[in-house]
């Protein structure tokens, strides 16, 4: 595994107090110090599709409507770890939120590291599939630094319907909703062995469920049809 | 078939010049006209499930959310058969919203006949549920004179996943939502044969997709995650 530079990047964000953002270049890199080197190619290419990769790993999902008790719109995930006694200090009342917001934003917390262990997967899955832009060999070989294979008979598929993937599928759009969708094996850990892209159709029919639960339940659904009849 | 009474009955709607209300008793009928003499024991034991039979049966989803272009919440199916410029003289303006709230509004768009027929086959429905209250002789006789047959043995199932299902579903509640929703076997056509109660995370995964094409694709799911492992 690589060693990193970890020097504290200068934010102008309140939370910086609870976790620094940290410069995830190689120790003694030139240049600028920078958290998301390995998306440096991508924000150059496609930067919608950069962005997205850096805010689903760092941010929780948003609420679906705005209002007091529908909670903050996304919120980093760290900061999703504090107690709601310290999240009261930065204005956040978790107690008046719904029960199931609550269960949102909570579900969602992860640490620091790992969500740039989800960055950084979500770099390398996106590389990988159909029609993805030509990787540079500093990406490349900066990912393989953290045990991250490249090959050419790889391709990325969708975590719950395993179909291959294709890198348009960022900007293709059904009824005004991107195509894909980040997602999680356990809809609760969010962690780079856990993560990964998923149709949106497949995400909404995954629902809470894990991929285990979710594969045991269509399997008794299909049982059940084919019994009764 | 029974023969009905259909007389008109007196309602305030603006929407009445399209399509007036009629009594759905028999011919001949003693007491007030009615437009539900079949959920009248549901209103008086369960209203609140007597209430969402109707207005399943008659009324569009609504919109997510309150805005100009989100549209109108909740409108009468058969309103919705009217065309744009019919539509604007009751105030509502198809053409300042959304494409994908036209499609669900226009989805489900019925004849004031086949709301009935849903009406009736959800109640039927209902009361052949594990835990439903006893039906009435008058209810049962109108109902099988429909065609709708009653059986010990039969139970009613979810459409999608046809596990049995429990009047208490209507009651019982997952995140603030009702565990059980109206649903179709193919979700653009609101008729009695296509009707069903199905369970909210099943409906959510059948999503736009009908019956056939769900299970077609929960199938083409098992068979690719049983070969890539």
């Amino acid at each position: 595994m690589l060693k990193l530079c970890l020097n504290r990047i200068a934010s102008s964000s309140k939370y910086d107090s609870i976790q620094p953002r940290l410069c995830q270049c190689a120790t003694g890199h030139p240049g600028r110090h920078d958290e998301f080197p390995f998306l440096r190619d991508l924000f150059k290419t496609n930067p919608s599709v950069a962005n997205k990769i850096r805010r689903d790993s760092v941010m929780t999902t948003g609420a679906a409507w705005k209002s007091a008790d529908a909670g903050p719109n996304r919120i980093l995930r760290w900061v999703m770890l504090l107690s709601d006694s310290q999240l009261l200090k930065f204005g956040i009342n978790m107690q008046q939120l719904k029960p199931q917001v609550i269960a949102k934003l909570r579900d969602k917390a992860s640490t620091y590291d790992d969500c740039m262990g989800v960055a950084r997967k979500l770099t390398w899955l996106t590389y990988q599939m159909d029609n993805a832009p030509n990787i540079s060999p500093e990406t490349k070989a900066y990912l393989e630094s953290f045990g991250m294979q490249f090959s050419t008979s790889q391709t990325t598929k969708c975590l719950v319907c395993r179909d291959r993937l294709s890198f348009e599928s960022f900007s293709r759009a059904q009824r005004g909703k991107a195509e894909i969708e980040t997602g999680h094996s356990n809809p609760r850990l969010h962690n780079s062995d856990n993560v990964g892209f998923i149709h949106r159709e497949c995400n909404i029919a995954q629902g809470a469920k894990t991929l285990d639960e979710f594969y045991g339940w269509i399997k008794t659904i299909l049982k059940r049809v084919e019994t009764d009849v």
